[in-house]
């Protein structure tokens, strides 16, 4: 089955965060994209509407089935039914698992550049981040083991938090990475809670390991954190799940959650997630080829129009940090100065630490008119920077 | 227009936690009704779901000006837009403001009996409930303003909740009761939480007065919580609205409701919510005339088949507060035992504290036929019971 990817829509006047700009703007900041989802989800959502009643739900095991039915036949690996919970979003659950899962004070460890959100999770509820930033050299990233080991055996850090597949940097973490980390993470007592929303977005045949297949001793000592939003573009669907192996460290994230009120669905959460992970293979293996497509079609332009830009390799997610360091001290100053001249709308990498400011993030899930108009526009934007 | 309230739907395998019962059970518990919502919010969330795309939302200022055009032709009080803000659920909002606004340790009052899940926001949060019971008496219950003043004067009490109209027992308070209520917490520094989500239904031209309309200085102190959930049955849209007149209190309530993952709307919450307060002025009035039949219904059936069994009179809700003192000492014991005979699942009032071990809770939002078959059951329990 043919799926459009081409169509331009209108999302202008939707409540959509994303198109909350100026008549002239194009944003591609927010990892929010503009197809329409699989046409399986939305019958399904139709369906949930008509029938006209929206009381209080329970998840359920239909759903856990899905999810791991899902898992075991996309990432060769099938969580236990027993392991899951569901959650309103990855977000909130992140939230809800450092407030309880670690205390006041204690260190909360990422690897900075990563998606800025985190930093909100760790710090609003009064947690210290911790980074061990990543390495970035002759234009790849790579993680300092050393660094890292010595950050995790500090005794206040309780968690850390790893993003696999990595926003933004793109990287899919091999099996024998996420090993590593799990097991220095054991031996100091760090819970591992593993971000694996862009799981399902992996392309070019990069594997992703979920972190719950990792050793048994590492995998119960992790939390995994899952969702259809990235992979279907169902943000707004309000669903996630949690995948935690031990059955100690379910209860108390359980609690946590339930506590939290991030417990139950919505009249839509259910059906439509159920939807997405039973129906949903083809769209999303169209999908990927479209992301992939849409990398190509960025790589070979800025080779060609933009060659003091580099490009890091996306392994995963329609995310591409680009990395302007060649053209700009200060990616913010840049991306305000591309937004002004040009209404191109990116995030500038600062937001995401680390060495975040020598780069700025574009979201290329579009149709590829639209692709080649934001293109053009940051070709003009930096251009005009570099002339001025 | 007329409506339809008597058909009976099968919500079994439809995920109701409501319907979640043994094939010979009726579920009479929970505050969920058997009704199709009014088909206007039908309309709009079928709209939202043929769009496609789900991505993340903002709340417009549409939907404010929805709510508030709501309370000012139902309520005669229209709140500021600026003065509310958007939540996923009441009971959300309560457990955050509780966290919020209040410190662990401090005592939260309340009313008991009262709605049960305010002792879980208070307690799973390390606050301690402090109830000023109601006094009931000659079958009626009354505020016991001496006792009340001297829980509020306890330094360590920093917040009190409200529940107006009152779930159990379906008082309607007065705008003299709230005012006074208001001036105490104010005197004594305790911050006033109305939780408003029963005030659509208040009956029989019973008056529900919104806290927020209290004396400037007395609304300057308190947060109100309101939602089409119970009005239209919609508890699972994840909508709710805070109105908060005070500006700090307001930039308090809004970062513990931001921190804690609550402030964004699911793709359905705002069109539902929209469509519900524009166009459901109608279907809630037909509705309203439904319950009252059906507590007429009841009244009369319980005054000629159980005598023993004292009807609370129900101002407000579709919830219906049995005094079951002359039949047995012990609400829950009756309750599982009318469960096991009969089949008919109500609420035992021991959940609700304060002396509600003699009570039975009942929700009669049902089509005649299921109301009546309730009955039948609930007398065929009462007089086994009796028989015993
Ligand atoms: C790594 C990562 N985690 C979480 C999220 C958001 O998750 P949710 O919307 O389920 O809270 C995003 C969104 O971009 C993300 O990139
Ligand atoms: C007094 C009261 N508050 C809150 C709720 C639930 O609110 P929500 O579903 O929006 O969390 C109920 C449900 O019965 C209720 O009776």
């Amino acid at each position: 089955m043919p799926y459009d990817f081409e169509t331009v829509i209108d999302r202008r006047q939707t409540n959509s965060i994303k198109w909350d700009v100026k008549a002239n703007e194009l944003p591609m900041w927010i990892a929010d994209m503009d197809f329409k989802t699989a046409p399986a989800i939305t019958a399904a959502l139709e369906a949930k509407a008509a029938f006209g009643i929206y009381g209080y739900e329970d998840v359920p095991t239909a759903y856990f089935e899905a999810v791991a039915d899902w898992w075991a036949s996309e990432h060769h690996f099938r969580p236990e039914l027993a392991s899951m919970m569901f959650c309103t979003g990855v977000v909130p659950a992140i939230s809800s698992i450092v407030r309880k899962m670690s205390a006041v004070g204690d260190n909360v460890l990422v690897q900075a550049p990563v998606y800025n959100i985190f930093y909100h999770s760790i710090e609003n509820n009064g947690r210290h981040t911790l980074s061990s930033d990543l390495i970035y050299q002759d234009g790849q990233y790579t993680i300092d083991f050393d660094d890292l080991a010595t950050k995790l055996a500090d005794p206040l850090t309780t968690m850390m938090i790893v993003c696999n597949p990595h926003n933004p940097i793109g990287i899919v973490w091999s099996r024998d990475t996420l090993q590593r980390i799990g097991e220095l993470c054991l031996q100091n007592h760090v819970l591992l809670v593993a971000d694996e929303i862009h799981a399902d977005l992996a392309l070019n045949g990069n594997d992703y390991t979920p972190v719950a297949s990792l050793s048994p001793d590492v995998a119960a000592n992790t939390v995994s954190c899952v969702s259809p939003s990235k992979t279907f573009n169902v943000a707004a669907l309000h669903a996630a799940t949690l995948i935690i192996p031990d059955a100690t460290v379910r209860a108390r994230v359980s609690r946590g959650i339930n506590n939290d009120e991030l417990a139950e669905p919505n009249a839509f959460a259910v059906p439509g997630s159920i939807a997405a992970y039973r129906d949903g293979h083809e769209w999303v293996a169209a999908l990927r080829e479209k992301l992939a497509a849409n990398q190509r079609l960025l790589q070979q332009f800025i080779k060609t129009e933009l060659p003091a830009v580099h490009v890091i390799e996306a392994q995963a997610t329609y995310l591409i940090w680009l990395d302007i360091s060649a053209v700009a001290d200060d990616a913010s100053e840049l991306a305000d100065f591309i937004r002004q001249q040009t209404g191109l709308f990116l995030s500038a990498g600062d937001v995401y630490r680390g060495d975040g400011h020598q780069f700025l993030r574009m979201n290329i899930a579009c149709p590829t008119s639209m692709l080649q108009d934001g293109l053009n526009r940051l070709a003009t934007g930096i251009n005009a920077y570099q002339a001025k």
